[in-house]
């Protein structure tokens, strides 16, 4: 269980590029859980704005950023850590916790496991049964945490979407905290939803200072190629991050870039209610395929079983077609039958449909 | 001796400009060492074109990155491992690493020992004496080798402007070598000397398996908002160090910028010669101000010792004029008698040279 493996994402255009020969703008990319909507032009603006500033060291402290982030979330800006990208934030919390022992649910992002490993840790999966549709027992994760340090729970979950409540990542929280381990709510995908504001596990914080509520913001501002994200987590945890990081680690454009974000209430609307529209179309077009079980989505990606051909296989065809998908046999608890697509707009999912409809039908089982 | 230390840095321009008030650019920035030239037209015109590809994730690989800096530099792009700056690099580095006991110059680039100390080392201070014009002996630090794990050189050092021939640095490599340590030698601003390639010990790569260079890209092409750096290494420290960060640390428009700047021969020639000629001058001018002494310099930036007032409140006089300047107190080693100047171009270094007569004038010993 503890060996290496390959840590392979989504989201790979310059590698699709590079084998292809297709120039990026060519390629539909539903590997990667991007908002269709793209940049929003408020934080076009801001980032034009900002690059005679680049000049300058970003503010090592964040100021305005955090300022930002507070008022949007409703939250102490004192708690929160920002960093390049949610990813950057996993690997400074795991260096300095340094755990022995870790848990997380199989299948889910597999950063949390390179993360740990690299600070060297054991990784215990928690696996989540497709028959129940890929739920998490908070009871039954609660009661495997006896040696833990360190969990992480993503909500909702990366690649089955799976949707946790508030109560259940209490229990989870509450079972950690008697027993001295860290809890990561890992609510990057969260914003999707228009009930957001029922589940984020924000409000638990004041009560649960092992609990840790991770957000990445490039996924729903659409701006991963910028790096931005953020914890929020008790001060003294947050403290012993800054002291384990650079002090420069977020760019000055990407600061930028999620002050003009977290201010356009416009973008967010718009975008929750384009995605919500699109998944449900998307799902009925998946189900309508031969040989194609998608599972209940509830944030901008759709996991789905194949029945006559393999991931790999269709992977192939799809990219020969300019369409990148993610073939998710490499998460642990899932096996090569197993595809994730990101929910995009109409037009784009009526193209991603045509293909996955001819390219099914060219399959083997 | 490893008692927490405050790590204060100059470049904090946001800082600055909410004490006094004062916008962004309406300040005159001495406290940060950045190639006065600014961002280069073609830097700039890479980020621009490279703005709509912010919503794809970073290629992971800096394919095109570490292709031109192989180019630039004659360098097997296999051995780059490219940062999110170099002081990312650093950190990531000392994780890996874990040394028990690190050595480095006082004074020298402070974040050396910011990050030893984030992954548990015990840090010993080699003292390079004011009457040698803080000139570093490399047989003497060799010999302090005995029992360190990782050591760091800075050449030309930051703040002192000490310059060591390839041949030093080859005599500490060789040490190290022998007592199983790692030498990292950070060449952050090597590219402002006219003899760079006489000095950078890209050469010495091949025979020691130990060493590694180190460079920020931020200084001399003015970009330090933007993040970017990158390490020389063995390919095992390489791979290694590439398990234990996030796979797409350096963002799109850092990784663009970069592929342009290092192909800009003229804006590099440029900016040599602007330096230089301005470093002169500048320094002549501080040698005729009263109770000012210049140490000789060879990069950007001057080391100089104050006679009739403090650091900290010359630099208090100067920000209320609009000018920061670095207050050196704060590196070991060095006494609140020291400041380090930026060089700029002649018509901001005339203000400054008036600003600081101003200033002494007033100045109470």
């Amino acid at each position: 269980m503890n060996t290496p493996r390959e840590f392979e994402h989504g989201g790979n255009v310059y590698a699709a590029a590079r084998l292809t020969g297709a120039a990026l703008g060519d390629l539909l990319d539903y590997s990667a859980n991007i908002n269709p909507l793209g940049l929003s032009p408020a934080v076009r603006a801001a980032v034009q704005a900002a690059l005679d500033s680049v000049v300058h060291y970003p503010d090592a402290a964040a100021s305005a950023l955090k300022t930002a982030i507070g008022k949007r979330y409703g939250v102490d800006p004192a708690l929160v850590t920002c960093g390049n990208g949610a990813a950057e934030l996993l690997y400074v919390l795991c260096q300095v916790r340094r755990p022995r022992r870790v848990l997380l649910a199989a299948p889910t992002f597999s950063e949390y496991e390179r993360a740990a490993r690299a600070a060297g840790a054991a990784v215990e999966y928690f696996p989540l049964p497709e028959e129940d549709g890929f739920g998490l027992d908070p009871e039954a994760f609660a009661a495997r945490l006896a040696g833990v340090d360190l969990a992480f729970l993503c909500n909702p979950n990366n690649p089955t979407g799976g949707l946790l409540s508030r109560a259940a990542v209490e229990t989870v929280a509450a079972a950690a905290a008697r027993r001295g381990a860290w809890v990561v709510v890992d609510e990057s995908f969260l914003d999707f939803l228009p009930a957001a504001a029922d589940y984020t596990c924000r409000p638990l914080l004041g009560a649960y200072s092992n609990l840790i509520v991770l957000q990445s913001l490039t996924k729903f501002y659409a701006v991963p190629g910028l790096r931005l994200g953020f914890l929020l987590a008790d001060r003294a945890v947050g403290d012993s991050l800054d002291r384990a990081k650079d002090p420069w680690n977020v760019n000055t454009l990407a600061q930028a870039a999620g002050v003009a974000a977290l201010a356009d209430d416009a973008y967010r609307e718009a975008s929750v209610a384009a995605v919500a529209a699109a998944r449900g179309e998307l799902a009925s077009g998946l189900a309508a395929l031969p040989g194609v079980r998608p599972f209940p989505a509830c944030a901008n990606f759709i996991l789905a079983r194949l029945a006559t051909t393999t991931a790999p296989a269709l992977r192939q065809a799809m990219l020969r077609d300019g369409i990148l998908i993610r073939d998710c046999g490499n998460y642990p608890g899932l096996s090569p039958a197993y595809i994730r697509l990101a929910v995009k707009l109409p037009a784009q999912n009526a193209v991603l449909l045509a293909a996955l409809a001819k390219n099914l039908k060219g399959g083997t089982p």
